[in-house]
Order: structure tokens, then sequence, then C-alpha cells
């Protein structure tokens, strides 16, 4: 991720980030929700917190929390995702970055609606702080389109974020 | 709102919902988002977020957030809201509410976009813990349909609901 100054950083994960995402992922029928950091002491937060909801008193207290953490897989960089979705569906997937400013040959949301139903597999990326590290956005597929609203303000949470583009992506179009 | 149980109790305010739904509020040129709860203390702890982000420490160290809460008003109850709406708009506004259930009778988000299209204001009313309590839900003008993804799973956060349904209703859409 970059921070406020433009400094590539690792950034914290943050708690209601892998609630938020997972219950939209789950919503919109999306495979697994990779949750991806170097830093090895976030990635044994997040198992302790999704183990507190796969197996801890979170389990019994909300069966329908438990079903959506379920889609998190924690991993330390994207070439360890790609690799393991390679070894698994024997198949790499289009790997599509999101971001909230407006990229030079960015792909619009219906041409990836196309690609998704033409069935080919996607890894979306959402970031952080923010945002994508710059040499990470240059070296996906693709760069998503960013949500857009009537105003000139972009400042949406990854949270609110996610949620927009897994509806756009996957839902029924409502026009 | 009800709780697990639909028993109804007002429900504590959740710091990151001010956040995430002010930003989204502020993105897709709504003008006011109000946090209603009876109860004092929290109404007391929203003042507190607010201003922190708007005098505090937070106006200089994020502008963007600070542009974002000021969209924000505290009210005890709904009928606050639309008597100050009155008195300032000269105006009630059409009340609809939102819910994960389908209801009998609830309007689509297309017919949403007409009324708004025709100048008509609207409220968005959005519950938090186990949703709006069925007295209220009843007493609105409409109820908005469900966020349905492909899949039976309903359980999105009120942060991923609301950011998804001011896209739907305010954004252009994409199809």
């Amino acid at each position: 991720m970059v921070n406020k100054k433009g400094e590539v950083i690792s950034s914290a994960v943050t708690n209601l980030d892998l609630h938020d995402i997972s219950r939209a992922a789950r919503t919109f029928g999306v495979g697994r929700f990779f949750v991806v950091t170097p830093l090895a002491d976030q990635r044994r937060l997040v198992e302790k917190i999704i183990s507190h909801w796969q197996h801890g008193a979170g389990a019994t207290y909300n069966p329908d929390r438990r079903e959506a953490l379920a889609t998190i897989c924690v991993a330390h960089c994207l070439d360890e995702v790609l690799q393991r979705l390679d070894r698994e569906a024997g198949q790499r997937p289009a790997v599509v970055a999101t971001t909230c400013r407006r990229h030079v040959g960015c792909i619009d949301v219906i041409s990836v609606r196309q690609m998704l139903k033409a069935g080919r597999p996607l890894l979306l990326l959402f970031g952080t702080a923010w945002g994508l590290a710059p040499q990470l956005l240059e070296n996906t597929d693709f760069v998503l389109e960013p949500v857009e609203g009537p105003t000139a303000y972009n400042h949406l949470s990854v949270r609110s974020a996610a949620a927009i583009i897994l509806d756009r992506l996957l839902a029924t179009p409502v026009a």
C-alpha cells in the first residue's frame, strides 16, 4: 500500500474489513477473500479473529458470521495467492486492481461483467490505507474504473468500495 | 431497532458507521446523514467524534474526513428529523425504509430513482443491530426492495448496504 505521503508501507489489518468484505463476498457469491499482508503478526491476528468466529464463541453466537468468515484465506503476498489459485484451479485468474483514481486505459464495469459471464476467473485487488502501491497497479492485468458518484468527492472506505464493486459486477443490473 | 431475539432495543452507535456512511453520503451527493438514537450518552459520543474530525486533530490530519463528517446531524428520534426537515425545507420528505427482507409491496430501485429525478426529497432509513423495528417499518411511506446478490445469503453490514443502495439510487447506472 501507500500511506498519506505516497510512501510504500504495509498497512495494519482492520477488523471490520474482515467482517464487512467477507459478508459482501458471501452475499455476491465470491469464492474466496484473500487477506494479504507481509506482516507475520497481522496474519496471526487475522487467523485468531477468524478462529473466534469459526470455532470459538462467535461460531455459536452468530452462524451467519461464521459462514461469511469461512471465505477468508490469509496470504503473505500476491504471488502466494496466484500460486495457490494456479495449483488448486489449474488456471491463473485475470488480476483486476481497483483504485479511486481514473487510470488511462482502465477497464469498465460492463467489460468485467462480460469476462465473468464468459467464465473467466477473476482476482479483484482492493487496497487499504491510501491505496495500492503504483508498482502493484502497473503489474496487474486490468485496472477497474473508479466508483464515482455525482460529486467530485472520492474517498470511500475500502469496505464501501468493495461492496459497491461486487454489487456492480455480480448483482443483476438495476436499469 | 430489534436485537437477535426480535426484541425492540436502542442499539449502540458504531464509530465506523459514522465514517463509512458519511463518506458514501458525501460521494453520492446526499444532503444530510442523520444519526438517530434515543440514548443521550450515545448522542454525546457521536458529537464528540464529529468534533474531533471537525475542529480537533482530525480536521488538519484528514480534511477529506472532515468534509464527510460535516454531513452528520444528530437527533433523538425520527419525528425530530422530520420536524427539522419540514422547518428547514418546508417540505416533508418521502420516508423510504431499508431492510434485508423482501416486504410485500416493497418499492424497487428504479421507482425510487424516478422519484429522485422528479425532485422529490427522500429520507432513507437504515437500521443497525438486527434491523429496523417492525412498528417503524410499517409506518414509513415505502420499504425499499432488499439488496440481493446471486446467493441466498443476505447479511451485509449496514455500512455495505448503505453504500450499495446509495450507488444504486444515485450513481449513473452501469448497464
